[in-house]
């Protein structure tokens, strides 16, 4: 039995060895091996496909549900997809090298701040097999190696998608081994990869909340968590109405299982009456629940039957779903002190015509992404132009909000003397 | 017993309430303080003089060494070094608020990038009292709030230090919960402040090697490190005589018991014998004791009794005092594998005349610092320019080196639209 932790030791043992060999490459090698990468995942596409279908069998057998079946299953559609989108990682630009600053010391010291990459990036994330390759594809880009720790239910999908990964690098003259896939069902696996400080550079978890917290709490090496998002829109007083419902319907129904939709609005007591039940009348319609203060509940009684009782719990909650909570508060300062209590800090907005009660609220929000007027559901690196999004972080240290890039890279100092001592 | 848990709580709830009103201070509200501090430390040296010999005699009591009651100790001249750094401070531009970028998208949806304070900082430190207020005064800079937990053998000393700060938070009009002591003898203490996600947004461990290690293993707050430095400088054939003297001896010798003193010696074997000979001469003569490879001992005899036997042991040690180990390379890149195996990352240096060397060690070496003809001893904020330091990361995510004010900052993305939906 402790042979597998033997292997997963030795394959972080070679991950180290094959950072030291990426971090030298330059952008052409990279982007060779990208391009190598899509043409083998065209050619290794039915077997990528025969193990997905054994994934997806057993997932079914074990009675998993329609959205987890949905996640897991790899189509020709979707490896395309994939093909696609290192096509775009190819056109971006390295990070790698490009220097930060660059100044002169009094003593003739000449010193320069350069990027460079992390090194090795632990990757420890849930049913979607399709992250296998966007995570290794940003990983080769910006020069680190990557050690991929996917959920069990996707073993066999992971593994054939690592296996073209790997000959795509050695058919590029690259080291394979600068891409490890840690096939093991043992949970401990994953506790063993985020404490194996000096070996891995940085955690990123990317799964359910679960999952985040599991990591949070064993790792010791630096994790870049990338969390969920309870994000609220504020209509305040002097909102636009058509400007309000377009926002709010589309925050709140345009794709409401992911992290920047809206799970919350905060109605200002004395935005027009009608104005709020006619948006509330339209979320209604659409098809969305609910869930209102008693104040709420109160100015509308046309809409008694139709709107339900919140809770303190549902200030808290991302639904994730056609589920909103409604709050009536009397002031922008209310409002402020709600999201305060309750956000997750990941995306917030208001509408306003009023500038000031809009710089207020950008500049007293603490969350990832602010918005004045524009939907929650921006936040996204693609939106950004960001080219290729690694995740949303929700951390303040290293990177916060989409990140991009340069957030799987790190810096050092070069500095070039004569032979100055202190 | 519970009580002291739940005055921790309040003071984290304190902390992370008064971390809101500080991130909206402008630089001249910030500076005022800092300059109320310094007048303030001045006012109350009594009492914190005073209030630090009952932390000395109580550590003499306890037996502990002149080093530590050195690092315990305050004086006058210690005093008035707080303040002058204070001043320094003063003067140093505020990040908070700096526009780090901005662009518009394709939809007209305008972007700004904008530095941020991180919120509420936990600092864990030991003996040095000064530590107080260096934190407190840089927390205070960059608009964030502090929960300082230091050793409990300096408890009056910081708890004065703390009174100071807050009265001078007082006196300018701001909230003096944005500075929290937490003056608990109870290791347990730490945890609590390590885990109290949501309250607190990093923890930087300040000390030896047994408290950063014991702050990975706990926290699940992001943490700042900043670890040892075992430095390595390498003497390449082509090194200039007088140019490596000075180097080796300036890092070796001239503070050794900091973090970017040089440990490890390497030489390369074509570098003349004559050269090494006097080299390692002028080391002893220096009263430092050498520990050498078996190659080193052979190809100088006429040393025998001066260089002690090196172990293996010795290449992964941070003496912190006049001792270093040398041994001998037969090639750059036998340098290049002897650092990657025993590096931490730190500082690390190559003397030599040829450039080709010079690049290829700067590019392949992983450190925070990596230099060309220069002394180990640079790796730090003031002598980078950045007038204030935190500290010296040896982590790569967030900050890397010696870390300036924005350090200790993150970023939100401000987006201002008219009414775009996705």
């Amino acid at each position: 039995m402790g042979n597998w932790k033997q292997q997963l030791q030795e394959q972080l043992r070679l991950a180290k060895q094959a950072s030291r060999k990426m971090a030298l490459l330059t952008r052409e090698d990279k982007d060779k091996a990208l391009t190598a990468l899509g043409e083998q995942l065209l050619t290794d596409e039915k077997v990528i496909l025969e193990a997905n279908e054994r994934d997806l069998a057993k997932a079914e057998a074990d009675g998993q549900p329609a959205s987890y079946l949905d996640r897991l299953r790899l189509t020709t559609g979707r490896v395309l997809d994939l093909v696609e989108s290192l096509k775009q990682l190819v056109a971006l630009e390295d990070p790698v090298g490009q220097s930060m600053s660059r100044w002169t010391l009094s003593n003739g010291l000449v010193m320069e701040q350069i990027r460079v990459p992390l090194g090795v990036i632990g990757m420890v994330y849930e049913a979607r097999p399709n992250v296998t390759i966007d995570a290794a594809a940003i990983a080769l880009k910006t020069g680190n190696a990557i050690v991929l720790r996917g959920s069990h239910s996707a073993v066999n999908s992971n593994l054939a998608l690592v296996k073209s990964m790997r000959d795509a690098l050695t058919a590029t003259g690259l080291s394979p081994e600068a891409v490890q896939y840690l096939p093991f069902a043992e949970h401990e696996s994953v506790d063993m990869l985020c404490t194996a400080n000096g070996l891995v550079d940085v955690i990123i978890p990317r799964g359910g909340a679960g999952l985040i917290s599991r990591v949070l709490k064993t790792s010791s090496v630096p994790v870049l968590e990338t969390g969920v998002g309870n994000c609220h829109i504020f209509v305040e007083k002097t909102a636009d109405y058509a400007m309000a419902e377009a926002i709010v319907l589309n925050a709140k129904t345009s794709r409401p299982a992911v992290c920047n939709a809206a799970e919350t609005l905060l109605l200002h007591r004395e935005w027009p009456a009608s104005c709020q039940l006619e948006l509330l009348q339209r979320l209604i319609e659409a098809g969305v629940e609910v869930r209102a203060c008693d104040v709420t509940r109160k100015l509308h009684p046309s809409l008694s039957a139709s709107l339900l009782q919140a809770t303190e719990e549902d200030w808290d909650t991302e639904y994730s779903t056609l589920i909103i909570a409604v709050r009536t508060v009397d002031t922008l300062e209310d409002a402020l002190e709600h999201i305060s209590l309750h956000s997750t800090g990941h995306s917030e907005a208001i509408v306003t015509e009023d500038q000031a009660a809009a710089q207020r609220f950008l500049t007293t929000v603490d969350a990832t992404t602010v918005y004045h007027n524009a939907s929650t559901r921006f936040t996204d690196g693609g939106e950004f132009g960001f080219g290729a999004e690694i995740g949303i972080s929700t951390q303040k240290l290293h990177a916060r909000g989409p990140m991009g890039l340069p957030a799987l890279t790190s810096y050092k100092y070069v500095v070039r003397g004569t032979g100055q001592i202190r």
